[in-house]
């Protein structure tokens, strides 16, 4: 039988929402996207989530009782998190009850996502068969699941076959691992805690996985690896062209990925002392390639025009038929895309940000070898992706690196004085995306580089400390400056001529998109009430060194937030709470996406964008 | 997100049944076991599925102001398959809408079943992406179904992985078949109307199937099979006992009945001139076993007490996960249980008769290896299992042989001659079950076999026809009487103690059966409307013959009705009827399970039944 919904009304609003029979009225909130207080997250002890049931109110539950004055309950005020929908309803949501603002995620804060994992895992007592009842297996084991409000169920074939086995081997007493509705895996009754998932952040360059307790929604462990795949290609564009030119290519660059991912998965296992076969659910965001490729869908119609992708809904997939080493019958959740090249780390990036409940006009910029760039309310968001290549991660750049021990990330010029400072205070051994707009805003500002890029060569004088001339060397006809002498037999850091258009390309192709977006939108840059800085580097950037250069636009600092890895954190709270997986099919669907290629002035932006502010 | 439903409500009845949005109110009574006159099938000529909205009517469709008059549509009433369900309804049923009685089924007669079949395949426009529509792939190729009335599909990562080039190479001018909500497969525009689906009856000894053309509802061509698991045991019992003692029993097995009903599947297509790629579900009906072995689930908990089967519910399963060679990625259904013995198909049985839905007590005996017996009208039902061994298919009989050319179906004794009949007048060869049970009751007749069931030897006097003496002769101790000289060299057809012996057997467990049920459920034989008959064999046999031999009981010839396989007749409305699918589970869970094991009084019972009538 299809499972029954309901339709919920929220007023004033006016929004409506199907929600499948039984759930709260506060998960049906959050599944039409509308925020309200539950600073308890649902557990009916803080009394944050009021609102007014007007027509024929159900018997007030023990904890509102608790909660609200008689007037309050006689009035028709109730818990959301305590009233379940088994009816189409009406509700009013009181000024009060309503989150003022989504709260922006930041990297390091509380993570206040109601736990409500689509993994769920229960002991459960089961009835033995007897002359009285004989009801099969599967019946007995599904009635007892439903009268621990695990309803509407389904044990497919495959699962089916060891359940007679498994029920009598466990005395008819399992600890029963259920995802979505299928009843995926019978355990021993003491390892019903033993419950965990995988948020993936699969990007184009760099992936990290999340190792989350589905019992209490902490993440026990995180892992990261580059992607393999960029052996075949900085950027996707070049990964769609070798797929395109070699028979096997999207099966090599399927399996490189999803090694990586199991490494990640073992790796952070190890640490947190857990099986992977109890890992039961990944839920993966990623831009439009890195998904198709992951799922094995075609991805040569992504990049020519008119650039589209072979699906944009969400997928739930058997991990173990993509390869994932994980639970035998988990499955493999992948986020919605937008369109084209806007995929679903831009959606993750923006339920980790709020922007789609925020009243205020807000900005994302997601730093990667994508840069995707989010502008809007909870009434209208656009979002463009832009080709800002994979610089600022660090590759493509002489002595480039990624952000580990020994990479510059700080550079500061006083007179003739550089003075550098490196992740983990070991010896300089290369420069990281920080490091690079750091140095480069330093550069500028000491009038090493020109307003245009331009390195000034060691014999022409530098405007400001003319001493630096000796850091300055040319080889094979390039310039470049020396940024820290190799200790030892390391070799130097230097940031060349070449790395810097790298740069001013990168944060070029984001100043221009954002300008496009700002136009797009009708709204100038003083009415945006926050930048958010999403990226894997976020938390060491200098946002005066990031705006020095143009990488963020000119807004007063205060505006500004670094919002780390917001997509990987959008991933987390999609494999917390299933029900954002409604809103973030909503906010896919919704999400307006301007293609920066069909807009007249986007070549002339992105050249005016290169210049360096100030020139 | 999850299928809406709405709920719709029955009156007088007070049913109530919860279907998808956008049903007609005919497919929703259907789903709620409630017979409307409709004999134009939903088409919207006939008028007779006229009723009473209530509450606001919607617009009156073309049809309704056709064949309704003004006055009626003003008093709310519409044509039950014109008004789609959009909302929670409640609807009255007038008493000349309601079908006086379903109607019995019987092989040859109309099938008069309205085709909402769960394989769907129908051309689409899809239009070709642009900088202007930017939609995924898969998006704009739902989108484009849901245009022509197919909503609410899903494309699963198999199928979109193919979509992207297939669109292409069909100009976005494709024939989608879609099985349940899945989309399955793109095909040419000209193929649209090749659409079949497999309708299979899979017996303890017989398997047949039905090739039906899914665009019209009817049967392309029929083929059938013996069994070939009948060499591991001829009954259930010996098969789940070798299961057990062979590590590879039911992988053997299983393989053994996918192979046979592949070779059905193969000369049905190549009689009908079609290829089994186009054949895209397949629906099954078989007892506990058959159903349990075929999808691979454990059987040994059925054939000891409490005999619990792994599951009773309905599967829809990968037909080739399975190893069906059809389409590749098409489904086969299996019908759902009852409990214990009593399998899917009775619930065809049922399905098929109408039992579910009559006024009237009805009796049907399906008679196969296990002989299931059903009692019962709308209100109530009760089934049961009777072991009655393959005895009435021909097999454990010396001669015995299936309902094939040569066999002798049909057995007169006048004084001493005995005549005989066989299928397609050629030379007798053997004995099916209808000529085993026409000879028994003749020779008690004749007097040659005792009412105990004894064979007289031939140097004991028979009371009537002294002359057949001759055809009486012992070997081995065994007494056995000539029915048919063999022709040339083919051996002569002899009827044995032993033979009569088999059928006493299965006579006496169904009579017993019969017996327990009508005191279960509180009835006497006169209480009875009509005796069905099922089974392969019910077009050849002779009432009278089976009441005398007390196969049948004893009830007035004319209460007496043959209804053919009506299991497969089942199988077929299940095929063809998605909608049919919720009755059958309804049905399933509705029908109270006799266990005869419990039953005290039983084993006297059986004792007593295997006397002939009159003894």
């Amino acid at each position: 039988m299809p499972e029954t919904t309901h339709r919920v009304t929220f007023e004033p609003d006016g929004r409506t929402v199907d929600v499948p029979r039984g759930w709260t009225l506060l998960e049906a909130a959050q599944a039409g996207g509308i925020a309200l207080e539950a600073p308890c997250g649902g557990q009916g002890t803080c009394g944050g989530c009021r609102i007014l049931i007007p027509d024929g109110p159900p018997e007030p539950s023990e904890a509102a009782r608790r909660l609200l004055s008689r007037e309050e309950l006689e009035g028709g005020l109730r818990l959301a998190c305590q009233v379940r929908v088994r009816a189409r309803m009406r509700v009013v949501v009181p000024r009060e009850t309503r989150r003022r603002d989504a709260p922006i995620l930041t990297e390091g804060t509380g993570f206040d996502v109601p736990l409500i994992p689509n993994v769920r895992k229960r002991a459960v007592h089961v009835p033995e068969p007897s002359v009285t009842d004989q009801r099969a297996d599967a019946d007995r084991l599904l009635d007892a699941l439903a009268d621990e409000g695990l309803e509407d169920l389904t044990l497919p074939a495959p699962m089916l076959r060891e359940v007679p086995r498994r029920l009598r081997s466990l005395d008819f007493h399992p600890a029963v691992t259920v995802v979505g509705r299928e009843v995926v895996h019978l355990d021993r009754p003491t390892a019903a805690d033993a419950c965990y998932g995988l948020a993936l952040d699969v990007g184009t360059t760099t992936l990290v996985g999340y190792l989350v307790n589905l019992a209490t929604g902490e993440v026990a462990a995180t892992a990261s690896r580059a992607n393999p795949q960029a052996a075949y290609g900085d950027d996707v564009i070049a990964r769609i062209e070798y797929c395109g030119r070699e028979k096997r290519g999207a099966r090599t660059l399927q399996t490189l990925v999803v090694d990586a991912i199991n490494e990640i998965l073992a790796e952070a296992c190890r640490r947190a002392h857990v099986r992977p076969s109890v890992v039961y659910e990944a839920a993966m965001v990623g831009n439009t390639t890195m998904n198709h490729l992951l799922l094995r869908l075609p991805v040569d119609a992504i990049a020519r025009a008119p650039f589209v992708a072979a699906s944009a809904s969400a997928h739930s997939v058997s991990a173990r038929g993509i390869g994932l080493k994980m639970h035998r019958r988990g499955r493999l959740y992948t986020a919605p895309l937008v369109a084209g090249f806007v995929g679903a780390d831009t959606v993750g990036v923006i339920l980790a940000t709020g922007m789609h409940a925020s009243d205020g006009l807000r900005l994302a910029i997601d730093i990667g070898t994508n840069g995707e760039i989010v502008l809007g309310t909870r009434e209208r968001l656009l979002a463009c992706s832009t080709a800002a290549g994979p610089a600022l991660e660090g590759a493509r750049i002489r002595c480039g690196m990624r952000a580990a021990d020994g990479a510059i990330d700080r550079v500061d010029i006083e007179d003739d004085a550089v003075t550098v400072r490196t992740i983990g205070d070991a010896p300089a051994t290369g420069l990281c995306g920080t490091g690079l707009i750091d140095a480069v805003a330093a550069m500028v500002a000491a009038g090493v580089l020109e307003p245009t890029g331009r390195m000034r060569p060691a014999d022409e004088p530098a405007d400001a400390a003319p001493g630096l001339a000796r850091r300055i060397r040319t080889a094979d006809g390039e310039t470049s400056f020396l940024l820290a002498e190799g200790a030892g037999r390391a070799r130097d850091v230097l940031l060349t001529q070449r790395d810097v258009r790298e740069m001013q390309l990168a944060k070029g192709a984001i100043a221009a998109g954002v300008g496009s977006l700002l136009e797009a939108f009708g709204a100038s840059l003083d009415d945006v009430e926050a930048v958010l800085l999403a990226g894997a580097f976020g938390n060491y950037i200098r946002p005066d060194r990031a705006r020095a250069v143009g990488l963020l636009p000119d807004v007063p600092l205060e505006k500004i937030r670094f919002v780390g890895n917001a997509a990987g954190a959008g991933a987390r709270m999609l494999l917390v709470n299933r029900n954002l997986r409604h809103v973030a099919a909503d906010v896919a669907k919704g999400v307006e996406h301007v293609e920066l290629s069909r807009r007249p002035d986007f070549q002339t932006r992105f050249a005016d964008a290169m210049i360096f502010p100030g020139g």
